[in-house]
Order: C-alpha cells, then sequence, then structure tokens
C-alpha cells in the first residue's frame, strides 16, 4: 500500500533542499526508468501504471524496491513531468568522490554550465563518446535536478561526477587541459593526445579568466557562418567528435 | 506615448494563432532584438528599457519602427520571458516562399523536429556552419515561435525557411539527400559532394518511412559509449562538422 508519506517524501524531492538532506531524487519516464533499474544505483521505491508493469515484468521482478501500481494522476501529481504515463522511480544518489583520471582518459570539466537542459546534454554526449567522467564546479547545475536527468536519457547511469574546486583538480592534473574559446586553435589541426581533460565554459561568460591560465591548449570549432558561438552542448558534442575521430 | 491596444496587440503574438493572422512576431533580450534591428526584417515596435536606449542611440535612430522607452515590468507583461532588462522588438514575418537550391549549397531539412528549442538551436547551428537554408515540413515547430527565436540567439534573422510538403520537394530537388539515422554509413568515411540537403528525423521517431525511401545515403555518427542515441540539434552539429571540414 503507497502511503501518503511516501508521496509527500517523493513530491519533496522535486526541492534541491530534500534531494540533498534525502541523499534520494526521483527519475521519469520510461527510458529513465528503465536504465535507473537496470544501474548499479540502490532504488527504493518504483511507481509505475498498470501498462509499464505489463511492459516491464521481469525488470520489476529483478529489483528490492518497493513497487507500486498507480494511476497517470498519481505520477504526474508527485513528479515533475506534466505528463507521465510510465514510471516513476525513487533512488539513493551517489557520493562526491574524487575522480582519479588515468593518463589515457578524456574526461569533461564543467565551468559553471548553468542550464539544466545543457548539463543534461551534455551527460548523454559524453556517454555517446565513451567518456564516463566529468568534473563540475559548484556553481555548475545540480547532477539530480530532474531536467538534468530528463534531458540525459537514461545517460546519467553511466557517468561518473565529482562536483568540486576545478582551479586545484586541473592543478594537480597531469593531463593536457583543452579549453573551449572562440580565438583558439582549430579543432581541425590539434593533434589530441590519447587523454586529458575537455573544458567548456559557462554559457554567457565562457571559461573563467581563474581557469583560463590552467588551460593546455585553446581550441576552436571553426565558423563558416555569422552566428557569433555554439550552444555549449552542441560544442561539447563537436569537440568530443573530433576528438573520437583523430584518436580511433 | 504607448497605447493600451498596442500592448494588447504585442501580448496576443504570444500565440501562434494571431502571429498567423498578423503575420507578425515578436523577439526578447538584447541579443535578438539588436540583431532584428540590423537585419532586413520590417519592424513595427521596439520596446525598449533606460539602459538599452543608452547602450543603442544610434541603432534605434537608424530604424524606421515606432520606438517606446518602458519600464522593465512593461517588457515582462506582454513578452514571454520571465525576465527582460533590455528590449522587445515586433516585426512583420516574412511570407512562405519556396526555396531554390543551388546543386552546390547545403539545406537542412526538418522532418517533423516539433520541439520549439530544438529548432531553434539547430538555425544557430545552421548559421554558425554557413548554411542558410531550411526546409521545414508542416508538422515542425513554428520558426517564429518565442522559444525557437530565443534558442536561435540572433541567428534566425540570416536563415532562409520553407515550410513545405517534404517529400514532394525531396522528390524534385536533383541534390543527394543525406538522411541521419542510427544504422548508415559512418560519417567519418562519407564522400560528402559540394552541396546536399541533411535530412534530420523526428526526437522520438527519427525519419519517417515515407522520407527514408527518398534518401540517398543513410548517415550515421559513429559512437563511442553506450547511449541510444543523440538529441537532434547536436547530431545535426555534428554532421554539419563533418560536412564542412570535409569539403572546404
Amino acid at each position: 500500500m503507497l502511503s501518503k508519506n511516501t508521496l509527500k517524501f517523493i513530491k519533496s524531492l522535486q526541492q534541491k533542499k530534500f534531494r540533498n538532506q534525502e541523499q534520494s531524487f526521483f527519475v521519469e519516464g520510461s527510458k529513465n526508468v528503465t536504465e535507473l533499474l537496470q544501474s548499479d544505483y540502490e532504488v527504493s521505491h518504483v511507481l509505475y501504471t498498470q501498462q509499464f508493469g505489463n511492459d516491464h515484468v521481469k525488470l520489476l521482478k529483478s529489483i528490492k524496491a518497493e513497487v507500486f501500481e498507480v494511476n497517470q494522476a498519481t505520477l504526474e501529481s508527485v513528479g515533475s513531468f506534466q505528463t507521465n504515463d510510465a514510471a516513476l522511480a525513487v533512488s539513493k544518489s551517489k557520493p562526491n568522490i574524487p575522480i582519479n583520471l588515468k593518463s589515457d582518459e578524456w574526461a569533461i570539466a564543467l565551468d559553471e554550465v548553468k542550464d539544466p537542459g545543457n548539463l543534461g546534454t551534455i551527460i548523454r554526449i559524453a556517454d555517446w563518446y565513451g567518456i564516463q567522467k566529468l568534473l563540475l564546479s559548484e556553481e555548475s547545475a545540480e547532477f539530480y535536478n530532474p531536467k538534468v536527468l530528463h534531458a540525459s536519457m537514461g545517460s546519467f547511469t553511466r557517468i561518473r561526477f565529482y562536483y568540486t574546486d576545478l582551479k586545484s583538480e586541473l592543478e594537480k592534473s597531469r593531463l593536457p587541459v583543452y579549453g573551449a574559446f572562440l580565438d583558439g586553435d582549430s579543432i581541425y589541426e590539434t593533434k589530441f593526445g590519447k587523454g586529458g581533460i575537455i573544458l567548456m565554459g559557462n554559457e554567457s561568460n565562457g571559461i573563467s579568466k581563474e581557469l583560463e591560465s590552467l588551460v593546455s591548449q585553446k581550441v576552436t570549432i571553426p565558423r563558416f557562418g555569422q552566428a557569433e558561438s555554439l550552444n555549449v552542448a552542441v560544442a561539447t558534442a563537436v569537440i568530443c567528435d573530433n576528438i573520437r575521430r583523430n584518436t580511433k
């Protein structure tokens, strides 16, 4: 039986304050919920419609969480989606643990990327390009924000992230830092090594002065038209694509 | 003097119905308004804050539109932005006129790309990569939707667009059609010609069966990780980047 207290608990997780306090978050929609249930996240509750239940009998039996069949209106009343005819799942969040980078791997570092949609899209891009580690400045969007998770389309389950002081992190790293600027070297000509950190800046202000001095090489996506810039998630994808096609 | 009727007229343009009826639209924020005022669009009204007025004296004098200095609250009451401390401008929209494609130029065709943010981001990408022509299926997002214009960051002023029946359009075109699929040839190996149509599909369903048969070559962005797909705007950028680096 799904209690009022449980519903109240889930609803509270719409707010960052309670996500931090409870060290829990929720995801919504068929794609994100099925990815979550197949991941190593510790899921505590799953609310699902009859249809979702019929479609995922085995998956729902395979997990330890409390599961509840509910109607669509209940899903929409506790979650953030206007329309959700599938499922919602609550999970424990992962602790903020330092990430060790090997010399032959790639990571993405975000300097105050604040828009949740951009962060979620970057998580999906990282997962597409096989980049599993994400360093985030403390002022960046929150990983477990429902809009971030939604835009990540399930990829959040495969990405390790670490909120940290990027300055000290980049200072102590031995990996080359490729920073995205509008006046750097063309990514078409850049010789990317076997590993490194791709540093992307804030939506309005780009990479901060403080971090600029820690960049090993400024890189730029060649422009053929007149737009002033590209969206930060779009630019991240184009840079990842150029790195992978160069080093595969 | 800014009349109540003018305010009511502007506010009505939040709705597609009135944008169509009046053949007018508005844009908001400093970047989009300044780009609009410097474009060949026929601007009818500009509402701006004192600060914006001080920053753009010459620009405001150079245009024929009716201009009004207003406070921020007025901008926010008629527009769609929660916060707008700069300006809002109303313009006549451009008629839906067929686009002729030359054999050595590129165009992007969108098959039911419905999310306004995606369309706006694609417009910005097209402008970055110097692709000025956009073909849209009738079911795609509306070009003059405030969310589209906002995401385009002023690039909408430089892009020609045409809403049409894509099937008949692609049938009569002599240009090669490169369609984005998950099971096509690698864009790293594709020999792109000097011109062509880049066809992108709906966010959930991809390119429709009806159009699939009109695709000259199915292309795919190589994947190095586990994400199921990329966002349609992100994929458009990566494909444009590969075309431009191949043919520059």
